[in-house]
Order: C-alpha cells, then sequence, then structure tokens
C-alpha cells in the first residue's frame, strides 16, 4: 500500500492507532523498527534539534527538508505539524503541493496565527478567524495532488481560553471546509478535557490527541469515546536528551569512553539504520562492472 | 575568545583536548553543557541524522546547514569533518569560504577519493595522489578568511593498509603544505599504532586521534606521547539511538508513555536547550512596545 | 572599504546614490560592471526568477540563498529588500544575524503583514500596527553583529491609502526605533508624493525612493528635495524577460540561432563573469603540484 | 500527457525536437511560452546564474532545487544537466530519486570525472572508465520510480581528443546499459563530426546535439542524417546576458529609467509569468469566505 492510503486508513480507522514523534530520519527510521505504523514529524522537536525555538524560527522549506529525508527512510507515512501553514491560504497550498511530491502523506494545520507567540503577554492565545482557517483547509484539500492525502484540523480553541461550545463550533466548521479530522488539543493535566469533546463530537469524523500533559490517561478511555488517533508528539526528542546529556557527562568526567562503549549502539547499529549494507551490495552490482573490465 | 582563536588554541595546546560529536544543534549544545569546550560536526553521523550511508549522499551544502545550526546554538567552537572536501582544491576553497562566514572555526580533510568507497571491494582503500592533497591543504589555507581558522589534514595511510613510513610521508608533507594539525586515523583495536605514529611525529605539529575501535586505551598514553587532540567521534548518535530504541519500544508494546514521563526530559529542558525563555524575554522588549501602545 | 561601511556611506551621504535591482548572483554582478556602486536585491524578481507571485511564497531561507550568492559575487553591498521581515520581530532578529553573516550590508522593511496581501479584496491595504513595527526595528537594530548594517524602513501609508500625516507621523516613530533611512513609497504616477514626503521630513534623516511608476520624474528634483537614494527596482528582471522573450521567439520560429548569434554575449562572456579564468590560473598553482610530481 | 511521458515522446521521435535552454523558473516559462516543448536545464547557465563557473561549485542539492522551481513553473517537461552525476552510481541513483520525485522528466549524463576539469592544463579531458559509467546508467535506470523518466548518455570522447571508433564503442556501451538517448558532443566549428557519428550510428536509439560552436549548420542536415534531439544549451542565459548589460549601463549613464521604460517588460509582464492573477482569483475563494463572515 502507498504511504498516503496507509495514513488515511490509519487516520480513518475506527480503531485507535498511535503516531510516534520523529524529528528526523533516523528517529523516524527507529520508530518504525519499534513498530509504529505512522510517525509525527513534530515542529517543536524539529525546531529544538535545529536549535531554535518552535516559533517559527526555521522557515517552512527548512522545515519540509528534515520531514523529506524521514519519508524517504521509511515505509510507514509521515504526519507532518504544519503549524499555522506557515503563512495564509497561498502558503498552505504551496505547502501541500510540495508535500505530496515529497510523499509526506499528511499535514496537522492548526488554528493560530503565524508565527505562533507564546502566551507569556496575556492569558489567552489569539486563535485566527475561524472562516479564514476554513479557507485555508479548503485550499489544503484543493492542492491536495494525491487523493488519499490527509488534513487533519487542530483546534487551539479550549488552550487559548475558549469554552467547549467554541471547540465544537470551530471543529465543525473544519469539518464542513472538508478537513479529514480533527485534532482536539488540551493543556490539562488528565484527558477529562478531550474525552469530553470527543463524546459530544460522537464520531462525525476521527479525532486526535496529543497526551503530552495528561499521559496518566489510559488509552482505553480514548478508544472507548471514540479517540481513534493518539500523538506521542515529543517523546522520541525527550528520551534522547536525557540520553545525550547523562552520556556526554559521563565522557566528559571520565575522560574515556570505555565504560559507556556497552551501554550504546554500536557504529553498525547506524550502519544498518541507514542502508550502508544495502549500497555495499550495490557497490557488488554497479562498481563490479568495472572490475570485472580490469 | 571569538571561535576562531577558542578552537585554534584548543588543537595547537600541549595540552591533551577533547571533541565531542554533535549530530544537530541540539546535541552539540548539550555537550557544551556538559563541559566539552569544542564539538566534532562528524559526517557519519550528521548523514546518519538524514536517513543515509557516509557516503557523500547529502550534497555538501546539506551538511553545511547542519553544521551552521551547531555553531549557531553555542559559544564553543566546531570542527567539521570535511571528508574528502568534497571534490578537488576548488571545492574545498569554496566549503572553506563558506564556513568561515558561518562561524566554523576548523575543517578536516581526510586524504580518500571523493565519494567515499567502501572497503567491500578490495582490502585496500585508494588514497588521493599525496601533491594532489598538498594542494587542497593549500587552497583551504589560503581561502580562509579569519586568521585562526584550523585546517587538519587526516592521513588513511594506516587504515588503507599502506605502512607506517608512509603514514609519516603524508603527514610531512600535508603539514608543510600549511596543515595546522594532524589527525592520525586507525582502525585497530588498541591506541598502540597512533602512539607509535606520535613517537615518530615527536611534536612537529598538533596530532589528533579517533578513538572508535581503541577505545580501550587511556588517554594517559596519549599525554605522554604527544597526542593532544582526541575526538570522540560518534558517541552523542550512539547514545541517542539506544534510547530512542529502548524508549519507542516500550512505548510500543506499553500503549502509554505513562511509566517513561520519570525517565525522559521534560519539555521544559527542551525549551531551555533552545533559547525559548530568552524569547519570551525578548517578547517583554519587543511586543511590550505594542501593549503599551494599546 | 568593507561592504557594511560601504553601504552605510551611500545610504547616509548627503548626496543622491542610485541602487540597482538584481535577482540572482549575474544579474547583480553586470550591475556592478555598469558602475552602480550598491544593489537592491528585489523581493518582487527574486520570487519571479523563481516562478512565485511576489507574496512571500518561497521561504525567507530561499530568498537569502539567492541573496547570500548575490553577496559572494560582488564587491560592493547589498540592500535586501526583506519584505516585512517575515513574520515578528523574532523572525526579524534571526534574519538580522544571518544577513550579517553572510556579508549582506543592509535590510529594508515594510509596515504591511505577512505574508503580503493584493489590494483585489478592498481598496486599502492593512498596516502593521505603528508599535509592533517599531519593534521590529529595534530587534533589527539590537540583532546586527556588523556596526554599520543598514536597517531602512519602508512605510506603505502613502501607497495604502494612508495620508502624509500618517506617513510622517509613522516616519518619526521608525526614524526614532533606530532605523537607518525611511523608504517613501508611492503608486502615483508623477514623484509630487514623495518630493512633498521630503520637504516636510527635511532630512531628519536619509529617504530612499522607488521610482517605478513615477519614472519620468527627473533625478534632480529628488537631490533638491533632500532625497538621497534612488532604487530600480525591477528594471534588470524586466529586461531580461524582454530579451528572453524576443530571442526564445526568435529561435523557435527559425529553428536555428544562426542569426542571433552575433546578437547575444558569447559563452566567453560568461566565463568572465563567473571567474572561470581565476579558477584555471588556481588549477596552475593547486593542481600543478600534482603535475609536477608526475 | 504527463511530463514523463511527454519527455519520452519528444527524445524516442523520429522527428526533430528542440530544447530550449533554461536557468530559472521564469526563463523556462519565457521559452514554454515561445513554444517550446522541452526545457534545457543547463549546468553552464545555472551555475553562471548562482554567481559560480561550470565546475560543481554549487552542491547538487542547489541545482535540483532550481530545477525544481524550473519543473514546478510550466507544464513542458525538463531534462535536466546532470554532469557526471555528482560522484559515483550511489549518487546517480539518489539523484534519479529525487528527480522523479519533484517530476523532472530526464537526466542526462556525461562520461567526465567529478568535479569537472578544465582543459587548461592540457590537451586532453580524462574520461571516466567505460564500465564504470555504464554502471551509473544502470544505476540511474534501476533507480528511476517513473516508467517514463529518460536517461541520456553523453559522451565527452570527441571533444576530449578521442576517435570516432572510441565515441561509438562507448555509445553502444551505454546503450547496452540502458540509455535511451546518446548525446554526442563535439566542440568543432561544423556540424560535421556529430553528423558523421549519426550516420555510423545508424539510428540505433536517438541521437542529441548541442550545436553551441558549430551553429551555423542547418538543422535539416540533422534530420536527414538520424539526430532527432537538438538543444540550443545556453542561448537564453546569453540573450539575459547582453540584455542587463545594456540597459544596466543605459540606466547608469542617464542617471534615470525614463528612455528604456518602453523597451522593457512592464511589471505586468512579470505578474503574468508567475501566476500573480490566479494567486488573486484564489483570493476571492479562499479568503472571500472570510469576509463574508464578517
Amino acid at each position: 500500500m502507498n504511504k498516503f492510503k496507509a495514513l488515511k486508513e490509519i487516520i480513518t480507522s475506527a480503531e485507535i492507532s498511535f503516531l510516534m514523534e520523529g524529528h528526523n530520519a533516523i528517529s523516524a527510521r527507529i520508530a518504525q523498527e519499534s513498530g509504529f505504523r505512522a510517525i509525527w514529524a513534530s515542529g517543536l522537536t524539529i525546531s529544538a534539534s535545529m536549535g531554535v525555538s518552535d516559533r517559527n524560527e526555521v522557515s517552512w522549506t527548512q522545515v519540509l527538508e528534515v520531514v523529506e529525508c524521514m519519508a524517504d527512510s521509511i515505509d510507514v507515512p509521515v504526519l507532518m505539524d504544519g503549524d499555522t501553514g506557515f503563512g495564509n491560504f497561498n502558503n498552505v497550498s504551496r505547502l501541500v503541493k510540495k508535500m505530496c511530491q515529497k510523499g509526506i502523506a499528511g499535514v496537522c494545520l492548526e488554528d493560530k496565527l503565524f508565527p505562533k507567540l507564546n502566551s507569556f503577554l496575556g492569558e489567552e492565545q489569539t486563535l485566527i478567524d475561524m472562516q479564514e482557517f476554513c479557507g485555508k483547509i479548503k485550499a489544503a484539500k484543493d492542492s491536495q495532488t494525491d487523493d488519499d492525502f490527509i488534513v487533519v484540523a487542530r483546534t487551539e480553541a479550549l488552550v487559548s481560553g475558549k469554552d467547549m461550545t467554541e471547540a465544537l463550533r470551530r471543529s465543525e466548521a473544519y469539518h464542513k471546509a472538508g478537513a479529514d479530522a480533527i485534532l482536539i488539543h488540551s493543556k490539562q493535566q488528565t484527558g477529562d478535557e478531550v474525552i469530553q469533546f470527543a463524546r459530544e463530537w460522537a464520531r462525525r469524523s476521527p479525532v486526535c490527541v496529543v497526551p503530552t500533559t495528561y499521559y496518566k490517561t489510559p488509552v482505553e478511555e480514548y478508544e472507548r469515546n471514540g479517540i481513534t488517533g493518539v500523538i506521542w508528539a515529543n517523546h522520541s526528542m525527550r528520551a534522547s536528551v536525557t540520553a545525550l546529556k547523562k552520556i556526554t557527562q559521563r565522557i566528559m568526567m571520565e575522560r574515556s569512553v570505555m565504560s559507556i562503549e556497552d551501554e550504546i549502539s554500536s557504529v553498525k547499529d547506524i550502519f544498518q539504520l541507514t542502508n550502508e549494507y544495502q549500497v555495499q551490495e550495490a557497490e557488488g552490482i554497479y562498481l563490479g562492472l568495472r572490475e570485472k573490465a580490469i
């Protein structure tokens, strides 16, 4: 099955699915090898890997290049965190065309303003005009060059201090504008809010959640209430940061890598994750011709 | 001190120094926070993070963009693995000019052919003509726009089956061509070979080593014999791969992130590593103007 | 003189200066060879050369890569059309740091919203909040790493239907926020509007104009009234388009290049514009070493 | 018809076809509007537009980004000058996969060494080992993800001082390795050499020529002798350079654009070439939603 069909099936399935965060090709590949059937290309962690805050400091083409490497390296599909679409409907349109070219199977767009602002300066994040966001969704759907490309509409209504009614009203508008699924975002410590949303939404379309703060809620509760997409949105990066801190501190102190050699992957593991051995085989085929001629 | 001066001081110091591998901005930043005074931007691990083998599959500008992000994110200098220079003297010249622009403090060039070939098809790797490599070193030194930019000449003589005499003969030629330091590469299980080289070299210029296979040799032996640069060339990536495998497998099996929450860095840790809080402060300054006006 | 100093001198001089549009390295180089002392890197024409409309369809890093090539290819400074700064104060800050690294001597920022909107949907273009734009200027000035970097504040007040009072009020605010010069934009058929502005501005700071629609006004009128920067903002691209249309149509019809051979530059002209002969000389130096060794 | 099929039909047709050089999106677009059914993305002129010599100074990904913009902007197919393939069989493989993704319909590969060397240092250019080049062609064909992707094998045998026998021997090998067409290169002042080649080749496969030096030979001679592809390889750039020189010199001298206004394209012409009016229409659709809501 191609990646577009695969993601569509995952997102629209009645059964729960899990998307694992990746921030570069190797983390995406490892997530695939661990069994994940789809990867979440996170704006936060891609930005972080490039050393900058999650405020659209890197350009959309820089993000896209990273996600292209990810998509090229794996067989499972990628759902890309498209933030606000990096501008207006026209930027969204261009983004989606480029994504389809590169085999990136779906995008998630959120109803905030570009560039992202931190909530530091006030309690409530400004949301984009609802109809303008509907225009973005429509532009995305009209621009996709693969029929199975997925557009997930993420509403930040609850996160920005609006009530459940507003979250539902916006979701309904996004759904009608063509969104293939709704991502309901929440920064509560429990999943109650997103579960309440899902109940009221009543499976009108697929619902995704991002249990970063409300990580304690068992997924069975999501399943029961019609939440079918669960995104582990930053855990690969966070695991990597922990490991990097520990190991570099130890190497610094011990002035040696001797004691850590057995705790870390081998160079061969890296070769295996990057198709080194397939290229060696290819050398036999394509350079072997040369050898025989000599 | 600026980064060029800092790297020069580290590489030319009579005392031993350690360079920690980084493959993106965040790994470089963590290595800096762990106390490393210089970062090794590894061709192998940057390629791996982009999902491809270490055979110049990514273009030199793609590598440079990653290293630019690394350099932008840290205060300590970066020594960039420049492979063979990505072509001939002219490509080296362009590379060095671009590196100086971007504040990347030094490059390591190796005496193999572009693109790198794996040793699969024969026992001995082909080295580049010695005089042509001297031309590359000379071109690099003539192209640097900062006086303190460092060119490290890495000889693969021993790795490719040549003897110690050839390694010394080449190193002498590279030294005379202007190399600021020699990196003597070895794939033995012990440091004996590089130590023998260092003894015969007799501190004519700084010597660097990459103890990946011969990790058991204590650094004191290097110090005693005039090896002043030790590069831990891929250990950050290997630590990260291990962590990614473990965590993604657990999340996959447990269908939950609950049990790993306390084992991994927090989202706040990522914010701290990416200057999120400095940008928030800047918002107060540059957007505060707006607030006051309202 | 370095490029930053050179641009500062040009922009702040009491005498009139002319900046010629370039959209890639070769057009910038030709403008330099024709005697221009500074180049205008136009957002419109760089976008056009990449096949897209002037609405921030290409990312800021894509634009910057083009301008980097321009700056690398010439000795005279480049003033870059930075549009709205590609986001908020934080994006401006990053842009300016990157520009300084790459030796791009100045930026022009305009007081519209990102991404640019066409006036199709209404008579009046929306301007950005004045204080927020002051924050951008301040961020730009605070981020420059070369003391002589130039920030030109372009007000679209007149173009968007505001009156002269508003244009002057905004210019005064931008001046106080640190702008090194004001660009007063006008879409009238004569220069009366910009000249009136300049008279009322009374040389408080340098004033630049873009005589695209009001091309008939003699520059002496600008000189008399304190306008010291004149930007020919798109004429290289327009000349190129005309030539491309004519020649490709003729080749298509004639099924031959015979009749045009004498009307177009030679391949040697292209070599001359791209340092081909310098690289040949360098081959003698850096590869000659190899020859001698054989 | 899709672009891959279109190029295949053009290249394999028994009738003569003409490919016009483009070096960026707008020159490609103009060539299309003048009636050309295929575009030649020239390594020489793309390099020149970026300010560097034709020696692989720009990376292959930088070239590819330019060609991607070209392909995105036109409906007719692009044949890309792939130089030597930017490395070995493995680099060729990656290049072809990326080209197919981006809708670039064919590549031309030449049998020289990377990076290109100028003939300054000796009479004869070194050709790549014939079998190794066959490996590259085979790798290209095995890597294409669209069945109709075209690989043109360009032999530099005659240009590098080899005789007709060698040119034919190599072409036969490349043909057997899978090349869809042969490009026979010549630097003579007449077409005699390429015509002699074509006669002896006897339509075993399509033959392309590049009449830059032998521009006087009428195309009828090619048609008669089985040469079916004619590439006008640099004439757009050369026309553009001439126009840029003339216009910038005049503007410099006249301190005015008044006298040239009628000789150059209008800003509206540029809008037309960059889909400005289509985007305006799209604004009506996707932003109109917003208007209605207000």
